[in-house]
């Protein structure tokens, strides 16, 4: 009930945008080369300053003749004329066509004084001596020459502010012998990223200090760019005031816009907060929508004319996504570029989703595109998502600020404050992250395995999450994703089409050379080993756990009894080589892995045994594209498994 | 028939794809800095080499606890935990939470040594002395704590090769610190543009010496650039073998394909045929699609290996054409890039077209949307392109090189060989020219009129045509365009709506001074001055007709003497400024023409009268957004008049 009350003190979404819509941008007009114009827009109209040709033009591979000296001529009856000489583009005629003469002539050539017409090459025959010249048809004067200005008259208006510049527009400024041409100035954009914690990439990471990789940075600045921005990145500002007054200082007295976004603690906010309220002006504090609450926009003194600010939020979901719906809008006004066209797709919900907080959301949403299987081509067969050829949505939402969400969610569903319920089936428009995002061809779900990750390599656009087996055929039953991928020997529904598989060893990870000399699973149970596990949803579990199982039962034991006497068997990770890292980094005596992650960080391996791993199809998406391509690429699994020790075919 | 002949020994289509797909385009492996790598395509897979976060995280401002510590605790029965320091983000702990302590910790901050969990501030209370925390809640172990790798675990796959990377991968890229990514490489396109007569834009032009701009060399260059490739320009090669050898020579050792375009003579097309069979390897000379007869495809001796050759027609829009059809897509696939979402637009032929070549037409079109007029909204109402909604598309062709076709056109329809005939109101696909071309908002033609060139500034993205009034109101007619501008008092059907319109004096635009003291029509007939006049579309002719033909009745002579004894009479030129640009530079005693053209260019007028200039829309457009802003201008057209001498509210 908190949030509840917290967002009644929100503004709303509309107060934002009109915030944005009263800063000042910049925008002005600068000048660029031609060359460099495109996908720029046109600041001010462009009159043409000469005509385009800019003399009478020869538009055929001829003779330039005065009309009347062919009036009558035909195939029966030629036209005589003597030839006088010859005339060749880029070149001034040095003839003159008088009465019962012609001038040879290319095209693109300036016709010479005294002809009016040219006849084309095809019609003629040349006498031998090439000083006559017989003409088969008759002309009318001005055939085949382009007058000067006919394509463009010196003072036309030829193209108009607002006009976007794309080959075509550069082509015709090009005509007009236009060197230079005014555009829109884009906006300079400062993003300043706050957090003393932030290391750029390439940087050296500190993990024992708590650093981690700015993110905000760099994908607030590309989408800056994408949306026709200059984008300028400033050093990041830590929780300091002084600091953070300094850096957004700068940047607000070199850019139109500042951009910051990062500080997800409460005091890094508080300082922000206090800069922009003693060296600006702060307009509005917190939007009313999820992700918006900590939204600031304001103005920045600095320069001649302060800047505009906007604070986004710290998570790279929820900053793209308020970048996204309040921002880009503002900046490609500044520039003059239309709204991009891809931006929305119509798709309709995969699963229900239930959201009772009361305030507008902008969802994070997966997408993937049902296919053509048995199912989708029955009339109106299926259930209420699986009509043949939609675009099916899926909410993504790990919270926590994961920045795998970037990449797993293609855009947001803008959710009313009113809306508690979204049905499966439901149509939903989804706004696109960027413009270039298109659906992956393949969204598949399941265990994490090497062989598998060579195989994603031969797909076009796959998503692949690696969630375990468990939890792979837990979604797969669920109709949502394409495939998914079972390590062991799971229950699998009738209906999942297997597209084939492999068998891999697995065992312990240990040291190289095995020092504590571990041979099996009963050493973990009697001697004092530290384990590193894996999650419950993983395939590899499944295996240590029956492993457990057996010795159990070989004891008259109970599995519980075994599993408490095993240091470490609660302390699980999350990939399939996670817990060989932990024993090469000399955190544990053994990992639950796989003989070939052993082979590849040159650590010890124990061997417990070999497990299926198989590649099953959702029915009724088995015709569409991505899950062929898959197929064959699990019929040609071989080659991959060749580079791995302990694969095999299945 | 001696096309017929012809093409049936061109190349089929297909042929021309397959020996492009057969050439190579380059298209390697290269590295970008991060930060510039929006728009690339992965090469490569990238596989995390660490763990996000690096270290368990605490994801909320509060207290970093033992769980057991705070079972059983709620609000009535908070937990006390003495309170043993703090950790901030970006910094390495310096407690270790034992038994019955907790440690302030903000979100983003390393998890101290012993706890396992954090409580939100909004469930604590601190003691007075800050020396103890009341936790009022219970929690888990792992509540509020980001475990080392939960976002992205060292060894796992994170994004594939073909991957393109927007914002979204950029930022989680970010996240595993990479600072360079392997990316496809951009093919290197060399752009050789032939012609003696070719001038770079900016230079000086000798348009006596029949010199012209050239337009190819940047729009192939930018299309190019579009196409995902690196354009590098190359000077211009004229007919000449040794120097057509040399420059093709050099673009091909720099260059993975080489583009040449330009060569309209035959003279030109058969050196560049030369020097492809004597330094390289022709694969394919003309395709049977218009306009593809002049195209080339083979292969150009260079560097390493031999590089790969294209030829494209001279013609702009040819050239456009063709490079769009043939070798955008290949250059796109070289770099991994997808086709683009908006390439293509459905839409219906507003117009018939009958076309009997018998060979595959790309035939160039320009749209226009029919929108919400009342014809248009009732049900089944207007012709049969007339249905409400429609993208109609009309074919551009003005053959000739005409550069204004580039932007006329807004993309191409594929016909068939064997389509001989559109009916108006078919279904057709139009391929645009870029995926940034859009529609017009507004497609008007008529009179030349620098009033209307002011108001069309006030429009987002019109489109207008000046081909006069007479030809205007022939196209309203006909129901294409949205509007018309018509001078003078021609007959107006009565169902076009009349939106408004000024009034303009016209006359006689003489030297500055009016040297020869011309005072009216008559001084044209009786003296021995020379005249440049406007066509018989144009409004302006019309008035100066009915003025000869006032004189004529006045004289009681025949129209035609009168016309006979004007020398010049018959001399017209395209706009409403050329015959007084001619005029200035001294080639006419005087030109037809208005009031602000002669004070613009500070030459002498002589008034012979006023016309009304006239906005008219097409009646089944009236509710459109394009046509609902020029009424808005049209309304608003004093502001405009006041800088136009001879100009006045109607």
């Amino acid at each position: 009930m908190t949030d509840r009350k917290e967002f009644r003190d929100l503004a709303p979404p509309e107060d934002a945008h009109e915030a944005i819509a009263s800063l000042d941008l910049g925008g002005g007009t600068e000048t660029v080369p031609l060359r460099e114009a495109r996908g720029r827009v046109l600041a001010e109209r462009v009159d043409a300053e000469l005509d385009v040709p800019g003399f009478d033009r020869a538009s055929m591979d001829g003779y330039a003749v005065r009309a009347r000296d062919t009036f009558g001529a035909d195939e029966a009856d030629p036209a005589e004329l003597d030839l006088v000489g010859e005339v060749h583009a880029g070149a001034e005629p040095d003839v003159t066509v008088e009465e019962g003469t012609a001038a040879e002539i290319s095209t693109g050539a300036v016709m010479p004084p005294g002809a009016d017409s040219v006849v084309m090459v095809e019609k003629t025959d040349e006498a031998e001596g090439n000083d006559e010249v017989f003409v088969r048809t008759s002309l009318a004067p001005g055939d085949n020459v382009m007058l000067a200005g006919a394509d463009v008259a010196a003072g036309e208006r030829t193209l108009g502010p607002g006009t976007e510049l794309t080959p075509r527009e550069i082509g015709l400024l090009s005509a007009l012998g236009i060197e230079e041409v005014p555009v829109r100035a884009k906006p300079r954009v400062g993003i300043v990223s706050t957090g003393d914690e932030l290391v750029r990439p390439g940087g050296d990471l500190n993990s024992d200090a708590g650093q981690i990789y700015d993110v905000n940075s760099y994908t607030v600045a590309t989408a800056v760019e994408e949306a026709g921005g200059e984008a300028v990145l400033y050093p990041h500002a830590g929780d300091d005031y002084e600091e953070m007054e300094r850096i957004l200082t700068e940047a607000a007295e070199e850019c139109d816009l500042v951009l910051s976004s990062g500080s997800t603690s409460a005091s890094a906010v508080d300082v922000i907060y206090r800069v922009i309220e003693e060296r600006g002006d702060l307009l509005l504090h917190g939007v009313a929508v999820k992700p918006g609450k900590p939204m600031l926009i304001g103005r920045l003194d600095g320069g001649d004319s302060p800047s505009a600010y906007v604070g986004l939020p710290g998570y790279p979901v929820s900053a793209l996504t308020i970048f996204r719906t309040f921002v880009a809008p503002a900046i490609r006004e500044a520039t003059g570029l239309p709204e991009p066209r891809t931006a929305t797709v119509d798709g309709r919900m995969a699963v229900e989703e239930r959201y009772g907080e009361g305030r507008r959301r902008l969802m994070p949403v997966g997408l993937v595109e049902d296919g053509a299987g048995p199912e989708g081509q029955r009339a109106g067969g299926g259930n209420a998502a699986g009509a043949r050829g939609d675009t099916l949505v899926y909410p993504v939402d790990k919270g926590s600020g994961a920045t795998t969400s970037l990449v797993e969610a293609d855009g947001i569903v803008d959710v009313p404050p009113e809306t508690e319920y979204l049905a499966a089936g439901e149509s939903v428009e989804v706004q696109l992250f960027s413009p270039d995002v298109r659906p992956p061809s393949l969204y598949a779900v399941g265990e994490d395995d090497p062989a598998l990750s060579r195989l994603l390599d031969r797909l076009d656009r796959p998503r692949y999450l690696s969630l375990g087996t468990r939890e792979g055929l837990r979604r797969l039953r669920n109709g949502v994703p394409d495939a998914a991928v079972a390590a062991g020997d799971p229950e699998i529904a009738a209906d999942h089409e297997v597209l084939g598989g492999w068998t891999r060893e697995w065992g312990l990870v240990v040291p190289e050379g095995n020092p504590n000399d571990v041979s099996d699973v009963a050493a973990l149970v009697d001697r004092d080993l530290r384990l590193i596990n894996r999650g419950t949803d993983s395939g590899l579990r499944t295996a240590l756990d029956d492993a457990v199982a057996a010795l159990a039962e070989e004891r008259d034991a109970s599995r519980r009894e075994l599993t408490d006497a095993i240091d470490g068997y609660e302390l699980t990770v999350k990939a399939h080589e996670s817990p060989a890292r932990k024993v090469l980094a000399g955190e544990a005596d053994a990992g639950l892995g796989l003989r070939a992650t052993a082979a590849k960080l040159d650590l010890g391996f124990v061997s417990l045994g070999e497990q299926d791993v198989r590649v099953l199809a959702n029915p009724d998406r088995t015709g569409k594209a991505g899950v062929e391509g898959l197929r064959t690429a699990v019929e040609n699994v071989e080659s991959v498994l060749a580079d791995l020790p302990g694969y095999r075919p299945a």
